[in-house]
């Protein structure tokens, strides 16, 4: 097979069609020159601009970005029965959950197998959103109400997360909402004005820096002849010129560095949370949940692997479209980088590793397989990357 | 905005990553040429190759095509209760479903809106597949067992469905494996050997040619060095040499001719099974199911739309990325095209429709929004196209 055929299916396009849905900032994406795309959630979510992912990491560590993730779909959960099919959902106890509150949630099935990790947002005592990673929880929650009979309706809102991403993110939306943003602690959110309508805006994000994510209610509405997306785009991107806004995406460098996961990549159904270093999110003596019983079972166990971070020699790496086997010095297969890129700070290549417990701990020395007969040297690391 | 900006976004690549899955034929389809993709299951479906629509639009009506399928999913339903739970998910009454027999049924939730299409497979009197458009049927399944304590085991097998379709597909699997393959019925399928393992293949494929599915289990196990996937790949390629075969993939303009719907494109979870003609298995007297309730009311309010085809003027659309709205002689919007392309047969721009239910009848002339300010003339048809 030459590699000229080969990279005609790297460079592959992406067919478009109703099926992959468009958000109300897609025309806005589109006119700032999105390059490319992926799927999450049946929903384009832009993946790159004209800038490099480098580019645009050092950008996102300096200024602020504005970011078109609607594919974070809401769940959205309310009723007599709301709190207890949430509850049931997760083996993080949400007793002490208040209004106004943002919980990252582990959501598992009977075999304790991640089925996703969403941020949770208690909107009141009887209306949850689960703000979802990359699989149909709508389905998940609507089968479980179904089957227990459960007192809930469940439906995904008109609502299409844009982040706002960045150091200077704060600045910039205190210059269109005013001090009050400011008020707004690390995930926790509260509801602001805009153009008479109300929208929920959390400091929260899928990075490492200061962020904002406004839960933009998607009214059907125009103003002054605008989509009303379109126009929260617009105001935004003007306030943003002041504090060097750019288009951007979740940033690939930003993200590993910062440990943080991607359900479908670095972990899937297969995997519980123990695997996944979400030990603190399993109190689950306080309260029954599906799963329980599995989770406790891995608990007495033990796992067998875990994430960890991995930092290998070799030209620069642009992310990998499919898993990079790691080995031992023996040459056995050991684990699997998911996710992985160069760091330009850490000057080495950098990945997230579902690697066996027994080549876990820090300064473990491994190799990474680029290609077919091509080994770089590794590095075990904790997450998230150390500074 | 300038058009040269929407070009950009209108050629955008898809970005890659292991949450949108590689399949067993992937390699090969890179191989020869595949040129865009589409995300169906969190997997990757190929879109076109080196020919346009049009070329593999006529190759499919005279020869044989190798389609890699993969996404379409199997949700593995099996044990004690493997029936009950299957005849809970649809309206289509399963009494007389034989062993062998593929039925395409409708899926619903509890306010009768669909949640996917499957080809169900009845593998033996407990043991079922759902072989499934785009939408975590797995999680809907896993949710109803769990919330109603059915005795079942529910997962996604690794079963990779491989699609031989075209007027010549016959007689080129009957080269590879023997006569036995004409004794497949439309809609039934026989276990075939294939390097020592048992092989599903079903008479069925999203086409209106002849045509059938293998529904490759993705052993991993090594054939001569090569995995077995591709080596299935290799043989029918050799062996279809002498029928000119090529590869392929879904041909929207076969699709929408057969008037064979897509979901998230052609119909959601917004719309009943009336409203996508699926009347016929829509059986509900019979047996319990969810959304039974719904279904009566609907059918005892009637539908307020409904799919039909479109027939419309202009010149030659390429598919469409989002919908064209469809309106009436007086501007009123009346409905959507939601699949859309230029048929070389009929030599007009075809559709498929939701169309409200005062415009469904056949000859009924309607207006098509190509662009801002661009209307077509257009006349409502009945499904499939006729010929």
């Amino acid at each position: 097979m030459s590699s000229s055929l080969r990279n005609i299916a790297k460079n592959a396009k992406l067919n478009m069609s109703r099926r992959i849905r468009r958000t109300p900032f897609t025309n806005k994406v589109e006119e700032f020159g999105v390059s490319d795309f992926t799927v999450v959630n049946h929903m384009l979510l832009p993946k790159g601009f004209q800038n490099t992912v480098e580019e645009d990491y050092w950008h996102l560590n300096e200024y602020v970005q504005l970011w078109d993730v609607s594919c974070q779909r809401q769940v959205e959960i309310s009723g007599p029965d709301a709190f207890k099919l949430v509850q049931k959902m997760t083996p993080r106890s949400l007793k002490s959950m208040e209004v106004g509150k943002c919980f990252y949630i582990p959501i598992i099935d009977e075999n304790a197998g991640m089925i996703n990790d969403p941020v949770l947002l208690k909107l009141d005592d009887d209306m949850f959103w689960l703000s979802i990673a990359d699989s149909d929880v709508l389905l998940w929650a609507k089968g479980i109400a179904i089957g227990s009979n459960f007192n809930v309706k469940i439906k995904e809102p008109d609502v299409y997360p844009l982040a706002v991403q960045g150091p200077k993110s704060q600045d910039l939306l205190v210059s269109i909402f005013g001090e009050e943003i400011k008020k707004i602690k690390f995930f926790n959110f509260r509801v602001f004005d805009f153009l008479g309508t109300k929208q929920i805006i959390a400091r929260t994000g899928y990075s490492k820096q200061d962020g904002f994510e406004i839960y933009f209610k998607g009214f059907e509405k125009y103003f002054d002849g605008e989509e009303m997306g379109e126009k929260l785009w617009d105001i935004i991107w003007k306030a943003g010129k002041e504090f060097n806004i750019s288009p951007g995406c979740p940033n690939l460098i930003d993200r590993i560095e910062a440990g943080l996961m991607s359900y479908g990549n670095d972990f899937t159904i297969e995997n519980n949370p123990f695997e996944c270093n979400l030990d603190d999110y399993c109190n689950n003596d306080e309260h029954e949940h599906i799963g329980k019983k599995a989770l406790n079972e891995i608990k007495k166990n033990g796992i067998t692997q875990i994430i960890r971070g991995v930092i290998f020699d070799g030209d620069p790496i642009k992310a990998i479209g499919k898993p990079l086997p790691v080995l031992s010095s023996k040459n056995d297969k050991i684990g699997q980088i998911t996710s992985g890129i160069y760091s330009p700070r850490i000057k080495k290549n950098i990945g997230l590793c579902m690697i066996q417990k027994q080549y876990l701990e820090k300064g473990q020395k491994v190799l990474v397989k680029i290609k077919d007969n091509i080994l770089r040297n590794g590095t075990i690391t904790s997450l998230p990357f150390p500074d």
